[in-house]
C-alpha cells in the first residue's frame, strides 16, 4: 500500500509515529505561512500541516498551488494539536500530521462542483459527472449502507441453509406483465432473449429440481416508462423454499428485517410483524400498503349517514355508497378554512366529488359550514365513531368504495405528513394477506392476476376458482414498510391442473400456455414439491432504512426518466455492421449522430 | 414446515420420537408384504417403511403404486432397522421411519430420465429436462459448492472493508474486445444499450470517486462463438483497489485462495502464492497460464544443438532459432515407436515440423534412430543438461521460439497427464506478472494491447511506451489454477496523458477516444488515485475446485455451444409489434415459426 493509514485512523495514541496517508485535497487554508490541508478519504479526514520548521518554503509555496480535490502523498509525523484548535466533531480532530513535502499524485482540473458545496447543481449535473456526485458523504453512506444491507441479508439466508444459486439473464421472452428488454441473437436470426422481469420461473424449476431453499440477489429489468421511483434495471432480493406455507415465509423474513435494523440502524423491532389481511387494510386505511407510523383509520359513518338531512350524505347511503372519514388530530386549528378548500381540490384528483369536514370546538360540539343538516344527536354519534377531541379536524369522502380508498388513503398520508403525526426517522414493517386472486382489467375486462399466474389460491376458496373468482384469495403476502411495498411473495401453484385452470380464467388457452410456459408445466408433471417465496426490492429497502426519497441516492449508475446514463451516454449509436451481424435494420428515421 | 426433519437428519438418538418428511421417492423395494422407500431430499436419504403392524394393506398398496420420482409426506415413527439391515455408508442408515400412511403431494409422470440412473442420456436431453438433472447429487453438490465459494469470497472481501457496488446491466458499447450483447432502446429510437463484458471502466469511475475498494459478483456478457469451456454469459469475482501495487493486489488474493481451499475444500495451501514473470513461464513451459503440479520444465539445448552433426538441430540453430526439450519421466517405456509417431503428428498440429527424441538407456546411454549424428560428448551435454535418468523420454523440437513454446507446452501437458505425473485432486495455484504491454494483431499488423487499454508499464518500462513499445511490460498478473487462467489483473493507468499515449499507440485517434472513453479520461482529470484490480473467474474456479471440466455442470441454467437454453427455448420469436415498438425490422429471411 502506498499509505501506512487512511485518512480516518489516527488518534491521540499515534502521536509521533511517522505515517504516509494519501487522499483528495477538501479544503486548504493558508495561515501565518503554513499551508492546513483537510486530507479526504472514505474513511475520514485529516489535518495535513505544511510549514516551518519540517517543510522549507518551496513545499510551503507547492502545497498552496495544491487545486481541491487534487490526490496527493504526503509522508510526516503525528502531532497534538495546539490547544484550542482541536476538532471535537471529527474523528481525527485531536492530531494533525506536520509533513516536509507533499507528492501530487493527480492534479484535478477545476472541476464543474465539489463534492463539498452546499448548493449543489441541477441533478442532471451531477449524473454526468457521478465520479465527482460519487464523492459526497451522503453518496457515499448511500452506497455503504446499501453493501452492508445485503451483506446482511446474504449472511441471514446462508445460515438459514439457502442455497446461492444464479439464473440466466438472457432469458426468454414472455408477453405477460411488462415490456421486456430485447437482446437480438447472431446466432439464431430473427431470435430474441429477453433480460429477466424476475427469476420467478427459475426459482419454480430449482424447488422441482429439490435445492429446497434458493436465495439470489438478482437484477431485474423492465422496460417501463419510468416513474420517479422505478429504474429500467433494479434489484430483488429473490427467494423460494419447499415445504412451506405462507407463515414460514413471512416468519422468515421477519427475522430478516429485525436482523437488518439491529445490524445496520441499531434499531429493535418487536416481533412477529402485524399482519392485516388486504380487505382489513382497505377498511382501515384505504390502502394494500399503509403506512402504520400512524393512526388516524379510516371509520365508516355510512349508517350515522343514512339518518341525517345532509342531502350528499343520504343520497350516497341509499345509493349502496359510502360515506367514511378520518380525524385529523389537532387539524382545526392547523388548517384554516382557505386550506380546507385546498384539500378539496387535492381530493378531487383521486376522483373524490367534493370533501365534507367538521371542526370539533372546544365545548366538543362539531361545527361546519353544513352542520345545520344534522341533528345534534347524529353529530354526537359521528363525533363518538371517530373519537373526536376538541381542535380536531374531521374529514368525510362520500362515494363509491374505490373513490372513498382512494381519496382517504391520499388524504391521510398528505396529513400524516403535515401534523408531524410519526417520527421520520421510525421504521414501521408490517404484512398484507390473503388478497384477492384476480383483478378485472378495467379496458378489456378481463380477470388478471394480482400478483401473478403462478400463484396459488388460499385452500378454503379453492372451489371459488370456478364458482366464484372475484372473491377467490391467494396465499400472498406484501411486507409494507412505512407505507411502501418493500417485498411480495406468494406460495405457487404445484400441481399442474390447477395451474391449468388458472391459465383458462386469464384467457390463455392451452395451447398458448405450452408454447409459453411448456417447460413450467411440464416440470409441475415429474414431481413439483409445494413450494412459495418471495421477492423483496433491494433499492427501496435501501432507500427506506437510509431515510431518502430518490431512487437514485442508493444506486451507484442509475438511469435517468428517460432511461438514459448521462455519464457513459448509454445507450448509443452502434455500427451499422453490427445491426447487419444481428439481422436487424433500425427503422429510426435517420441513423442519429453519436452525440445525440 | 410441512415437515418435522430433513431426509438427512434423523439418526439413532430420535428412535421413538414421531416425525414428518417430505421428499421424493428415490426407489422403493416391496420385501415380504411391506413397502420400503428411499426417500430423498437435497440433505440426504431415508429409509421408509409402510408395512404392519404400523400400515394397513390399502397403503401398503397405494405406497407400492407410487411412481419414483413422485414427491410424498409421511407422518410416522423413527425406528431402529433390524440387525444387519443396518447401511453404514448412509448418515441414516441406522434408522429407518415405520409409517401408517403416505400422502401423496405430487404424482411424477414417466420422467424421460431418472436423477439415480447410472447410464445418464445426452446432454441435450439433461438440459431440456434440467429440472431433473438438477436432481442428479454431482449437480446438487456442484452448485452447493458453487454457492460456498461465492459466499467465501463475499465474506473474504467484506472483512477487508471492501464495499460490493453493483454496476449496470445496461450500458454503452465500445467497440474494442469482444463482440458486445445488444439491446435496443425503446426510447431512443436508433440507439442500443450494450452488455457489458466486464464492470472494467465502471470500477475504475468508483475509484476516482473514492470508494477506495470495491468488490461485486458481476455477470459478465460476451457474444462470441463458444468454446467448450465459454459461456454467451459467465460470472467474475471483480474488485478494484485505490493507493496499492501489484504487490497488494497478489497478496490479497493469496489469503483468498488460502481461505477458499481452507473452507471449502479443507486444504491447506502454502503461502506466498509462487510468482513466475512472462518470460520466465513462456522459458521454462512454454506457455503463460503453466500447469505447476509436476515438473518436465522445457530445456533449451540450442547451445549443445550448433555443434551437433545433427542438420535439423544444427541449421536450426545457426538460423537463430531454438532447440528445446522437455524429459518424460518413465518415457521409455511408455511409448513404443508407434506412440511416439503419434506425438510426432500431434505436435505438428503446432506447427511443429517434426519431434526428436532419445530414449535414456539402462547403461546411461543415449539411443535415437538418429543417435549416429551425434558425438558421445554431445549426448552426454544433453543428458546432463535434461537430468536424463534410466528409462526415460527426451523430447525435441527445433523451431522458431513460438513453436517450440507452443509444441512443448501442448506434449508436456499431454504427458504429465498420461504419465500421471500428478495427483489430479491436487491443487496448484500461481501468479504469471510482467506480461508485455502490446502485441501485434497478425492481420492488421497494430499494436493490440495483451490485457486492456486502460494497463499500466512498469514504472521501469515507461519510457519503452514511445521507444520500444514490444520491450514495454505491463503491472499485469494472472492467476493460475491448474494450468488454468482463474484470473487476471492490472495497475491501472491514473493518468490522462499517459491513458492518452496508450491510446495513441493503440491507433485509437483523439477523436475517437473522447467518443468512447470521455468519460474516463475527463474522470481522470479530476483527481483520479492509482488504483488496479483484478477479475476471477468464478465458474472456472468452481470448474477447478469441484475437479470437473464441463462448464455447464457448475451453471444451474447454462447456454449449449449455440447460445440455446434447450429448456425454455431461448432465444424466442417475438412479435412483430414488439420490434416495431424498438424501431427495428428483422432481417431474417422469413420470421420463424416459434418451434424453430
Amino acid at each position: 500500500m502506498l499509505r501506512t493509514h487512511t485518512c480516518g485512523q489516527l488518534r491521540k495514541e499515534h502521536v509521533g509515529t511517522e505515517v504516509t496517508l494519501c487522499g483528495w485535497v477538501e479544503n486548504k487554508r493558508d495561515h501565518g505561512g503554513a499551508v492546513f490541508i483537510d486530507l479526504r478519504d472514505r474513511y475520514g479526514l485529516t489535518q495535513v500541516v505544511l510549514g516551518p520548521p519540517e517543510a522549507d518554503q518551496t513545499q510551503i509555496d507547492k502545497a498552496g498551488r495544491v487545486a481541491n480535490e487534487s490526490v496527493i502523498l504526503v509522508r510526516g509525523k503525528v502531532a497534538n494539536r495546539l490547544e484550542g484548535k482541536t476538532n471535537e466533531k471529527l474523528a481525527t480532530g485531536e492530531i494533525e500530521v506536520r509533513c516536509p513535502e507533499l507528492e501530487v499524485l493527480n492534479a484535478c482540473q477545476t472541476p464543474p462542483f465539489t463534492p463539498g458545496q452546499t448548493d449543489l447543481p441541477g441533478e442532471d449535473l451531477r449524473l454526468k459527472y457521478r465520479f465527482l456526485d460519487l464523492r459526497r458523504p451522503e453518496m457515499q453512506r448511500a452506497l455503504v449502507l446499501r453493501s452492508k444491507i445485503i451483506k446482511t441479508m446474504r449472511d441471514y439466508f446462508a445460515e438459514h441453509q439457502f442455497i446461492d444459486v444464479e439464473t440466466p439473464i438472457l432469458g426468454r421472452s414472455t408477453p405477460e406483465g411488462a415490456r421486456d428488454y430485447l437482446v437480438p441473437s447472431r446466432v439464431h436470426p430473427g431470435h430474441f432473449y429477453a433480460l429477466p422481469q424476475s427469476p420467478q420461473l427459475y426459482k419454480q424449476i430449482l424447488m422441482v429440481a429439490g435445492f429446497d431453499r434458493y436465495v439470489q440477489v438478482a437484477k431485474c429489468f423492465r422496460d417501463e416508462d419510468l416513474r420517479a421511483d422505478r429504474q429500467p434495471e433494479f434489484t430483488q432480493l429473490d427467494l423460494e423454499m419447499s415445504f412451506v406455507d405462507a407463515d414460514d415465509i413471512m416468519g422468515l423474513i421477519d427475522g430478516l428485517v429485525a436482523k437488518t435494523a439491529k445490524e445496520v440502524l441499531g434499531k429493535d423491532v418487536s416481533l412477529p410483524l402485524p399482519r392485516l389481511t388486504y380487505d382489513e387494510a382497505m377498511r382501515r386505511f384505504g390502502h394494500d400498503a399503509p403506512d402504520l407510523r400512524f393512526g388516524m383509520e379510516i371509520v365508516d359513518v355510512t349508517e350515522v349517514a343514512k339518518k341525517t338531512e345532509f342531502r350528499v350524505f343520504r343520497a350516497t347511503a341509499d345509493a349502496g355508497n359510502f360515506v367514511r372519514a378520518i380525524r385529523a388530530p389537532g387539524g382545526a386549528e392547523k388548517y384554516s378554512r382557505r386550506q380546507i378548500d385546498e384539500l378539496t381540490e387535492f381530493v378531487k384528483e383521486y376522483g373524490a366529488k367534493g370533501l365534507a369536514w367538521f371542526r370539533v370546538e372546544e365545548d366538543g360540539t362539531l361545527w361546519s359550514p353544513v352542520s345545520k343538516n344534522f341533528d345534534a344527536s347524529h353529530l354526537e354519534e359521528i363525533k363518538s365513531l371517530l373519537q373526536g377531541e376538541p381542535g380536531d379536524l374531521l374529514l368525510f369522502l362520500a362515494d363509491s368504495w374505490d373513490v372513498t380508498c382512494k381519496g382517504l388513503y391520499a388524504l391521510r398520508k398528505r396529513l400524516g405528513a403535515e401534523l408531524k403525526l410519526y417520527d421520520p426517522d421510525a421504521l414501521h414493517c408490517s404484512w398484507v394477506t390473503e388478497f384477492p386472486m384476480f383483478e378485472r382489467d378495467e379496458e378489456s375486462g378481463r380477470w388478471v392476476a394480482m400478483h401473478h399466474p403462478f400463484t396459488a389460491p388460499l385452500a378454503s376458496d379453492l372451489e371459488k376458482l370456478e364458482s366464484d373468482p372475484q372473491a377467490c384469495r391467494a396465499q400472498a403476502y406484501d411486507l409494507v414498510i412505512n407505507g411502501s411495498e418493500a417485498g411480495g411473495g406468494t406460495i405457487r401453484i404445484h400441481d399442474q391442473k390447477t395451474q391449468s385452470k388458472v391459465f383458462e380464467l386469464l384467457g390463455i388457452d392451452e395451447q398458448t400456455a405450452e408454447d409459453r410456459f411448456g417447460f413450467l408445466l411440464n416440470a409441475l408433471r415429474f414431481g413439483a414439491p409445494p413450494h412459495g417465496g418471495i421477492a423483496l426490492g433491494v433499492d427501496r429497502w435501501v432507500m427506506l432504512f437510509a431515510g431518502l426519497e430518490n431512487i437514485r441516492e442508493v444506486i451507484a449508475f442509475p438511469k435517468t426518466q428517460k432511461a438514459s446514463d448521462l455519464m457513459t451516454e448509454a445507450p448509443g449509436v452502434v455500427d451499422n455492421d453490427q445491426l447487419t451481424e444481428l439481422h436487424l435494420r433500425t427503422l429510426a428515421a435517420k441513423q442519429p449522430s453519436a452525440t445525440s
